[in-house]
């Protein structure tokens, strides 16, 4: 919710954001919350219609929509040769930011919704309809998910979890200028493994009803 | 909760422990869920023991519990000096974490309680039968709590709030190494504005009891 100074207690919340740390189950969590509401789940969808918008492929938006690496001299150097005037002088990431954004207002005009990650709760900061979710949970909690969920990579489970999260960080803290993963940012942040993520849901979706 | 990778869900919590931003009605909150619990409730009762333990005066144990300048030249000064034996070549707010310390891990020993503030979360990490919560709000939401609440001062609800929530910060950072107000130190945090405080302390109830 935007940040005034009123309790707000008088309606179901119309759209949640789900931020959350790999691994944590944060977009299973908003998944079965949306199936749970009833509400539309952005995840491929979002991609798709930034892939429409941008005619970036849906593989490169998966990778870069939440880990862009800005500041590399390979993306300045794109940026400002190969696709001048479609870009307008950005970056690909910074472009691809400003695609997302736009496509994030626009899904969220469109009807209720969850939408998992990408900068969503500070593109949404403003609308009072809206709910910010945070879901964590300690390392060994994730390392065992993600080898059961993704299986086993070259990488460790450790430095796949650091990787993942840096990159995060990173392009949160320079598209919205706030601190990545701090409790202020969000209305509830959930540690899964404490709380359960069957728990996390049901929580939620009483935040969200006001059941 | 200790941060193993198990999920937990067979027991109510024992012991929480409250962190807040100051003005947010996280000790209020606390306070509720322990009588809505019939919990034991260590606020005052916590000074009163660390004044006890410690030889000092419950109004320095409040100011400095939560607020340690700890690099001040006079904190050494005095470490070095004046009390040199009693304090063990501790600097005062070294020795008075030490001794918070202590009775915070005695309370939680003797029986069902919430504990707000005084890196309860950090000290009493490591067992599994604790809750950690974290309450903040929006700067618009403290103004008009604390004005309400504790009336105007010389110094304008925005500076109090910066300074308190700064010497709150540089405390909990100096003795545990962790950032303050980090979502990843907390089981559960909530934004008492957008959530509504007696809303808080339901959520909590049902965290802590599994209902």
């Amino acid at each position: 919710m935007a940040t005034s100074g009123q309790e707000r207690k008088d309606m179901a919340y119309r759209i949640i954001t789900v931020s959350r740390q790999f691994g944590s189950g944060g977009r299973s969590i908003g998944k079965k919350l949306a199936e749970r509401l009833g509400y539309e789940y952005y995840d491929k969808e979002l991609v798709k219609q930034v892939s429409l918008a941008t005619g970036f492929a849906p593989d490169y938006i998966e990778e870069k929509g939440e880990y862009a690496q800005s500041r590399s001299k390979w993306a300045y150097l794109f940026g400002g040769l190969g696709t001048a005037g479609v870009m307008n002088g950005m970056t690909p990431s910074d472009y691809l930011y400003t695609m997302q954004r736009k496509v994030i207002l626009e899904l969220a005009e469109k009807g209720n919704c969850v939408i998992v990650g990408r900068c969503s709760d500070y593109i949404l900061r403003e609308r009072e309809d809206t709910l910010h979710a945070f879901i964590h949970a300690p390392i060994p909690y994730r390392t065992e998910r993600i080898v059961r969920l993704y299986g086993e990579s070259e990488q460790s489970p450790a430095k796949r979890i650091a990787d993942k999260d840096g990159k995060r960080r990173v392009n949160y803290e320079h598209f919205t200028g706030r601190t990545w993963g701090a409790a202020e940012n969000y209305d509830i942040s959930l540690n899964a493994a404490a709380i359960g993520e069957d728990n996390c849901v049901e929580l939620l979706y009483r935040v969200v009803t006001e059941e």
